[in-house]
């Protein structure tokens, strides 16, 4: 059996911030080109340069008003704002490279399946099988208002509805066989009927007959990701997902995670080792452990406490500036909110000791910090614990965060043999069987 | 008052065939491409290169087997498939161009408002302001069945939603003032939160909340491109369309399509000017006459009678296989197919004298065939005639029809001062103000 490789995935947003409400504010932060393609496309060839397996887009389809049931922190402070749809940057990424995988987050809830299946399968064939789906159900009734629905269908009955999306959108894949193309002109035959296939789904909500009108890609279909924590969302991830990625308070949780996944994938009847879990990290790197420190404390001070509030508010899908007195986080929520998100405060909460709104107000995001051995170590300890195949990596600035992981901390990995030094498959999913 | 100018507009397809299907069978046209990003951003280079307004992308969410209820003689012979989403390879045009306009079919009965006014928004904003929308109803029931209905709702329906769709997209574009943007590091302010705006709109069946994620672009919002031609389609035109296109069967109906909507347009209150009509048009152009006739006519021969029938059954939205004995269209039609097309071919059959049937057996499209001065004096004729301001230029084989037209037509159109040899705008908008 060959070495077990670390697997790397960039975190990405077409907005200001990534997951941190400051990094926007840092010197060397570039601000004039969100809604340039040149940003994406350099940040995406030094990802390449890097052997990164893939980067990815989170994704919201609207402003988050959550908090304060009003949008100011986060367009006045500067948050985690999904300008552009990734779906239309992405194929700009894919023509600035030949081997980076490119993740788009897409809602099985408010996406029919047959244009689920046409998008992310177009992207596919276009970038030669580089394409995965970050596959979210959505948690927010904004979303649902935008889409002009009153509120979120609740999270059981989502994934039961993401479930046939699945099972709808491999069916359309499965349309054209890899050789229906004849293309002789002499004879007049463009391509074989016989190798077309309709889909004929028909489920208790979603159904489509198909075919699909784009061919085989050569990867077959995208890469399926997902980032369910809750009790239904991990049945949602062992039963699909290929790529898994999730936040974790600490590493007894990741390992607790990483286990009961790979043990429902087994009882799935699946190939553990099919599925990559990758542990979303912030790192902040330089020259010596000094450095680093007094950097990452400086980015810190950078974030407006409210903002930081207001994001968290988003994550747990309730308005934290109500936690007063007498109310827990129970009675704010109802229906909307991600669990992961809420299990990493409540983590958080407990070992520092401090109430669950204080540290939601200061919950910037984990960070590794150190010289490029120092967090090499770090991350290396974390994947021989098993507490993950390989991480997904948030910047804090852009492009800087990614540049120095890339030029630094990538290279040390490299010589340690925990991370490839060039891709050895054409298609994501045969990069993330390294 | 300056000079009336010409504005032209390239049809394309992510398929073998735009609406000739014997076109790919041309010893020059190129197959191996047809799903490589290469492809759509030479023929982008090449219309850009000729101060064409825009091109734009016809499509079908589907495959269509109208014709003996199966899909093998457009998979067989060639037909006029979109394989690709267009909405991911225009980006990648838009990469490739700066001044070129981008146009994508996209469905009011399929796509959800937010998601429409954020696909399009966002790349009109990555193209600078590039972007038209060319708005379809679909009208087909093989559409609604991979989208899990059972049937096309009926016309009349189907505007009345498109109008609320078209509603919602405005309110959403007007979500992000054009100076909203703050962007100051030292105070930490990133945006005005007074200059984002909520778009609340409800109507009978669409309602949507916004703000849309996307600021605003340089055009505002994409142009918006129709081509209805049945009653209900031609007011739906009227108060939308900025770019209208349409294909007549003579002179006289296109004069009289022409008038009826500038009157329409100035009865809404609405500068006539400000909507352009352009006819669509296929060119044979050759170094003489006769050998422009000789290719025109070798490549009419290239076409399967079996898939032309095949594609007026799509076209007219009827199995016409079946119109024998005493069967008419109304018997076969029911609810779907599209106003215009019916209309042309009946035009063509009273013409030629042909029954129905035989007439949608050759309808292979109307050509324009000559040297480039003789094609120029046609499209100077119809121009000058009001029958249209410009054309939708189809191509008959891939890129040799698109190059050959923009080498030798273009350049005669602008000897005589009839169409742009530079872009006067940036935005699409402007240039179609020429």
């Amino acid at each position: 059996m060959s070495k077990r490789m670390m697997h790397l995935v960039a975190y990405l947003k077409t907005g200001p911030t990534a997951v941190h409400g400051g990094g926007w504010r840092h010197p060397e932060a570039r601000l004039d080109d969100i809604l340039e393609p040149e940003r994406y496309e350099h940040i995406a060839r030094e990802l390449e340069a890097a052997c990164f397996d893939a980067c990815f887009f989170a994704d919201l389809l609207g402003l988050y008003d959550i908090h304060k049931g009003s949008l100011d922190s986060y367009v006045k402070y500067g948050g985690q704002i999904s300008y552009l749809d990734p779906m239309t940057v992405l194929p700009i990424m894919a023509r600035a490279t030949s081997r980076l995988g490119l993740g788009a987050t897409l809602s099985t809830t408010f996406f029919n399946a047959y244009h689920l299946a046409r998008a992310l399968g177009s992207l596919d064939v276009l970038s030669k099988g580089r394409v995965a789906w970050n596959i979210v159900t959505s948690a927010t009734d904004l979303e649902a208002q935008n889409f002009g629905f009153e509120q979120i269908l609740p999270r059981e009955v989502r994934y039961d509805h993401a479930d046939e999306v699945l099972e709808a959108c491999l069916a359309l894949w499965n349309s054209w066989d890899a050789d229906a193309f004849v293309q002789n002109k002499q004879q007049g035959v463009y391509a074989d009927p016989s190798k077309v296939h309709y889909a004929n789904y028909k489920g208790r909500w979603v159904s489509t007959r198909g075919p699909l009108s784009i061919p085989r890609s050569p990867q077959g279909h995208p890469v399926l990701m997902q980032a369910g924590s809750s009790e239904r969302g991990r049945r949602f991830a062992a039963r699909w997902a290929e790529l898994i990625f999730t936040a974790h308070g600490s590493l007894a949780a990741m390992q607790a995670f990483y286990t009961d996944i790979k043990g429902r994938r087994a009882h799935e009847g699946r190939e553990p080792e099919d599925c990559k879990i990758l542990v979303q990290t912030t790192v902040v790197v330089a020259e010596t452990d000094a450095i680093a420190r007094e950097k990452a404390e400086y980015l810190n001070t950078l974030a407006h406490q409210e903002l930081t509030l207001a994001m968290s508010s988003s994550n747990v899908g309730a308005d934290l500036s109500k936690l007063t007195g007498d109310a827990t986080l129970a009675d704010l929520q109802g229906n909307q909110g991600i669990q992961g998100s809420v299990d990493f405060l409540k983590v958080k909460a407990q070992a520092s000791g401090m109430d669950f709104k204080t540290t939601a107000q200061q919950a910037l995001p984990d960070q590794i910090v150190g010289t490029a051995q120092g967090v090499a170590d770090q991350l290396q300890a974390l994947f021989e614990a098993r507490a993950c195949d390989g991480f997904v990596v948030s910047p804090i600035y852009h492009p800087g965060s990614h540049e120095a992981f890339c030029r630094s901390v990538v290279p040390e990995l490299q010589r340690r043999g925990l991370f490839r030094t060039q891709y050895s498959g054409h298609t994501l999913r045969d990069n993330l069987k390294d």
